[in-house]
């Protein structure tokens, strides 16, 4: 394994921006070059570790909360946590960052507009809002704001995935110091 | 990293039986052999994800639900979990069991006598429980129900730890059915 200072990129954004395509991309690059990671994806989480939560705004916390936690044992043993979630109040990604401690915590905004993440709707969650199925999805009918001071924004409205994930990685990588 | 079948080592023992300590060596030796693996010790899972449970049956149990689940996660990404948990209900081990799947779950009682951890005390918690100053601590005035099936039982009185651990990692990379 590379040695390297482990630490905690965080990408939040709309649901259906690219989040989880592409931490899982950048996962795979990073263990191309030997560096050892976990993903934490927020609809995983979910369904695990915090399947008793809901989507209220203390629910939504304490699930950052958790996250956070896990990331930090994460990066106490020398892992890079790359954790998707929604994450939608810059409260709550302050959380996290004060969680993990802000030396270790890269923030990434996926900047999708609503127009396209309506577009992708991978897991049909907009069309479920549109037809009053789903309340509180961010960004149709639950807020959502947009990071205040991230270390990297990605326009993720028109290029591929391939790009973005090599343009993460190539900050990521750089931030990180490691040879590669 | 060492191609292998991901798994939960799940140690279950009276508080200073030996859990967190043979854990950790357990760890070190399967990242010897490449085997990426990480550890989820009650302590710091307590002081982390888990910082909002106490002590009840109920609070144990959701504990336990959280640690399997983040075991689960990490087996499902190719890494090892090494969990070192009181976990003191048999039914409690089998919640675990079922969150990770039984063919991933490996269950390891640390097996030390009350008279021996009393002695050890690595954190002072019986000496507290006797002063009165501790309630519910297992073993002690909290029940602690003896693994009805576990897959190896380390008798940890008198063996060393690297007796212990030795013992431990080859039972292991055989039932992992790793090449070392």
């Amino acid at each position: 394994m590379t040695s390297c200072t482990p630490a905690t990129i965080w990408l939040t954004g709309l649901p259906s921006s690219g989040k989880s395509t592409i931490g899982l991309g950048l996962g795979r690059m990073l263990d191309g070059i030997g560096v050892g990671y976990v993903l934490l994806d927020g609809d995983e989480v979910r369904s695990g570790v915090c399947s008793d939560l809901g989507f209220s705004d203390d629910d939504r916390k304490e699930n950052i909360r958790r996250v956070a936690h896990i990331a930090k044992l994460l990066n106490s043993q020398g892992l890079v946590a790359i954790c998707c979630l929604v994450s939608p109040l810059q409260s709550m990604r302050d959380l996290a960052r004060s969680i993990v401690g802000s030396r270790f915590f890269y923030e990434v905004f996926v900047n999708a507009s609503l127009e396209t993440c309506m577009k992708r709707d991978v897991k049909g969650l907009y069309a479920k809002a549109e037809q009053g199925q789903l309340n509180n999805l961010t960004g149709f009918s639950a807020a959502y704001e947009n990071p205040t001071d991230p270390n990297l924004v990605i326009f993720n409205n028109s290029i591929g995935v391939e790009e973005a994930v090599n343009m993460l990685f190539t900050h990521v990588v750089d931030w990180l110091e490691i040879p590669w």
